[in-house]
């Protein structure tokens, strides 16, 4: 049984992929490494998870050994990691950014030098509905971060179709999208009974997202605003189309039906999706309406934010990856 | 000093117009009357806004008798009670729907017949920094939306200015703006860790702004559509325009705060507003920016929907209308 | 495999059932049947549930000849349910407090009068964790209220070692404990931002407590007050032993760990369990405390009133009837 | 107008505090100071309060020349500030835990040295209800803890009664009251959906709440436990005692409302009080009941931590400290 680590496992993300990987059949959790916390257990930071490792300290030589590893590292840090992990052979889910986007002047002008050049560009955008062939043969996948995985599942068979002239994206996210790091910003009283927005006009996932519906053959600049809201896990994204030509209802449904048709982890919704009904799962719910007064086209999705939009993901294409059921460990 | 009545004052907006007038200094709360709860003390019913008062079955001939009615009743049951009240001489601010639009047939698509045509398009719209002259003189005055309310302050300036060339309005609403009825959608399980669209391309406030925009010189068919947040308090709008002629953040700014400058319950922020920032108050936050990369101008806009949104709104309208200082029980 | 059918699934226990069951490794969901929402798909119902089967009247000659049901009706309304399936050799676990009570006066007294007196008496108390045995051969088992189960599973070690000479049960537990009717008491806007005890001196699940406890050796009367907290599962009691003699710290978990060593769903926790910590699982989270300054021993258990206390352990009694390993389905 | 001064402002308490006195009709509020975000302004870090001062660096000359200081210092930082304030003839109310206890030896058990010994013990414990006259001539007033100030309101009567034989004290709070620090106890993640006990058997509050307890005439220990649940502002305190002799509900009515008939801010209740009921007012809700069952006399007390139970109170002791009507500001 192939052997995974996890190195990042104090974080929300990182913890929630050793939980998967622990519980799942088909995959040996090998080791859970952290940068804050080491010689706790997981289980005694994370009791709901269950997890009876011991978080220990990176040994690259020792770590490097497995078969696998997710890292869920910040941007910046997380390069020269997976460099060294994958001179050992281990093939790599890179949960940071620092391997998504395929322009090198971008990524520096968002988050300055890269800290492994010579990989940058090599790996494969880990969204399996949109490469899945590609993520099959990675030995290097850059998962997405969940702005863009919520946004580009809700835009792809538009983007497909030629039918993206312009779009808003209206997100709305939990606060463990945050982070684990306790701030202002994630202390109870700041969240609690208040939905504001962050990052107007210049939020990282921008460029992420642009790149990829391009790739898509929507060549746009979408306008992105996220705003946190008073709860836990899952993301909506409201997604607000003009489109390059009329649509109506009954076209853009069956746009969406074909497109997802055999996608075990897609949901089609008739009434706009809740994220309640994602939390916990690897599942994106996405519904798709034409409005008649404005003429938009109008998409949402909602995926939980830790699940579909990095650790459970994560895992869905570690499954690819190893020639497993790509469902295995997530039902 | 006036005397005012409240009608509808067991549900969660006429609750709180009771509590404001009753601690009023220069109204006197007349009488509390309801179709449902008859015969409870309102103090019982919301102990948090203190009116130990008996709510009563309306009496047209009694209650008519009072300088100023507040209505809250839903659209359709208020027509004939303003009107029957307005025929004893009362002065009315009325929360519903049913004079809001001036189009007869735009109300009749949206909410049917008419209870009181002879009223219809007689009100003044009750929103003050836009009708404020108007307001002043008003009998009867029709309150606007809680939506219409954050929407037209969030885009007044740049309406004004000509600059709206089209518009989609992402709004986020706590669940007391779905009223005290108990149903599934209101059900603490169905809302908490949960947030979704709904009324998506069918929202009856969508014909009250676009009727307001074109007065303010944008006429476009905005794309509003509403999501439901797990909190009781607050709403906040997210104002995508896309302008008729490059903008900038300066030029924005120094926009709103010349349309602004005077306003008492207006408050410009350099930050996005959050719904914390103004629960509890009749204020309304706003913020404005410009996104380089899209070309589109952003505002937000942040109120208490039962306060900015309805009952203090009607008090601040109220204060106008009997030539006292308008902020008068709204500090 | 044994085809187990679930009554009363339109209701949040109901439904967990059915989850739970549905995804089941051994067993077959037979039906979902319900006395609302007749025709509605269950994962239309409940999307987070995912289970793509139709909510039918109930016939109980077609859903009787189920191997098992699990009956999630109200009180009053199960018991001749129960009976009629009974009748039919259906193996029932009854969700409801029709047959918890071994007092028929007391059960009257509570209840009114019992709707299958030839079965009032006849049932296995379903708490695998104190009556295992019995649970194995039963036909019918009434599974215990959520908070009887916290509580006894808090206490039973003090019981049964006769150590408790006087008890204060104070419980805090989510809304989804009050049900899917929407009422007052479940709108959102009643319980945000609020805590408040209900069922004073007077909650039902009194005499359920008291009858296990004396069985346990511990002939008192709790005293027991449930509040509610503004969340959705979870359930915490915070019990406060007078003991009948003076205790330490290491006397106390040593009895506890030496009590619930083999158990697979009872955890001990150093530090006073959450209710974050078991949501969504059937485990029982505890810790024990002496209290020096005022010679008390204070116990703490949190589950998921859902799972533990309700759907889940309905399914780890039917793992026990059934004979197969406790944990199945719920790992 | 008596100028107040308001130390350590930029925490929530302190804030507050300021907030109420800005709008106060009988004081000026002097100044703003803080250890920490020197240089903004209070409506910046707190925009619903408003205040629109500097928070400065203390200046002991300059800021000691108010007429009187609220000081919202941590315990041990308090004490010599407090003297220093003294010596210049500054008025204070102190919110921390420096000078609530009488004596020295339990203080530094809990606490460790005393920073200004020469006022230990001088001061006036601030709590209206029980000791009103003392605080009318007081020059320096020892604000109560929340959670002292909730659990005397409930108990005060059945004390003074010499009806408490024993006494549990079950407490639950949201999440102000632990104060603006962020912190992992503090981060949205962990306390959403929660609810936990901490200070389990070891509450610095608990001898404060022995103290006055026995003050009243009960000297018992009470078992003291709060508990964190998901909301902001709000505590409520469940009291169970055991009575030293047999009590009915009438008798308890009886002699709650004699003792507290006259009492600005004290409401009784005839159901269980719930902290929504009180949120952002300084009352004080109680209801009390008799346990038929078990022979307990249970009280339930809900105030807003920071209101009743830290910065209105103290605005209420400045009140009597200053001759005022004890209501002013405060209405």
């Amino acid at each position: 049984m192939p052997s995974v680590a996890v190195l990042g496992a104090s974080g929300f993300t990182g913890a929630l992929a050793a939980h998967l990987l622990w519980r799942h059949p088909d995959f040996e959790l090998g080791a859970v490494t952290a940068r804050t916390d080491v010689g706790r257990r997981l289980d005694d930071l994370y009791p709901r998870h269950r997890v009876p490792l011991e978080l220990e300290e990176l040994d690259v030589e020792r770590h490097g050994a497995v078969d696998a590893a997710v890292v869920a590292y910040p941007h910046g840090a997380s390069a020269p990691v997976v460099a060294a992990l994958r001179e050992r052979g281990a093939r790599v889910v890179d949960l940071s950014a620092d391997f998504r986007l395929r322009d090198r002047a971008t990524y520096e002008d968002w988050y300055g030098p890269h800290g492994a050049p010579e990989l940058f560009g090599t790996a494969v955008y880990g969204l399996p509905e949109l490469y899945r062939d590609a993520v099959r043969g990675a030995a290097l996948v850059a998962a997405p971060g969940c702005y863009p995985t919520a946004t580009l599942l809700a835009l792809a068979p538009l983007a497909r179709a030629g039918l993206i002239a312009d779009v808003v994206v209206d997100a709305k996210s939990g606060v463990s999208g945050a982070g684990r790091a306790a701030t202002e910003a994630t202390h109870f009283v700041t969240v609690d009974e208040n939905v504001n927005a962050y990052g107007v006009a210049h939020h990282r996932h921008s460029p992420e997202i642009d790149q990829e519906l391009a790739a898509l053959g929507a060549p746009v600049a979408a306008t992105f605003t996220p705003h946190l809201v008073p709860l836990d896990q899952g993301e909506l994204v409201s997604c607000y189309v003009t489109p390059s030509r009329a649509v109506e209802d009954d076209e853009l449904r069956a746009l969406y039906a074909a497109a997802y048709a055999s996608e075990p982890f897609i949901e089609l919704a008739q009434r706009p999706p809740g994220v309640r009904d994602v939390r916990d799962t690897n599942v994106c719910r996405i519904s798709v309406h034409a409005d008649a007064r404005t003429g938009k086209a109008i998409a949402f999705a909602a995926i939980d934010n830790l699940w579909k939009g990095a650790a459970a993901q994560a895992v869905q294409c570690l499954n690819l990856m190893f020639g497993l059921d790509e469902r295995a460990g997530l039902a």
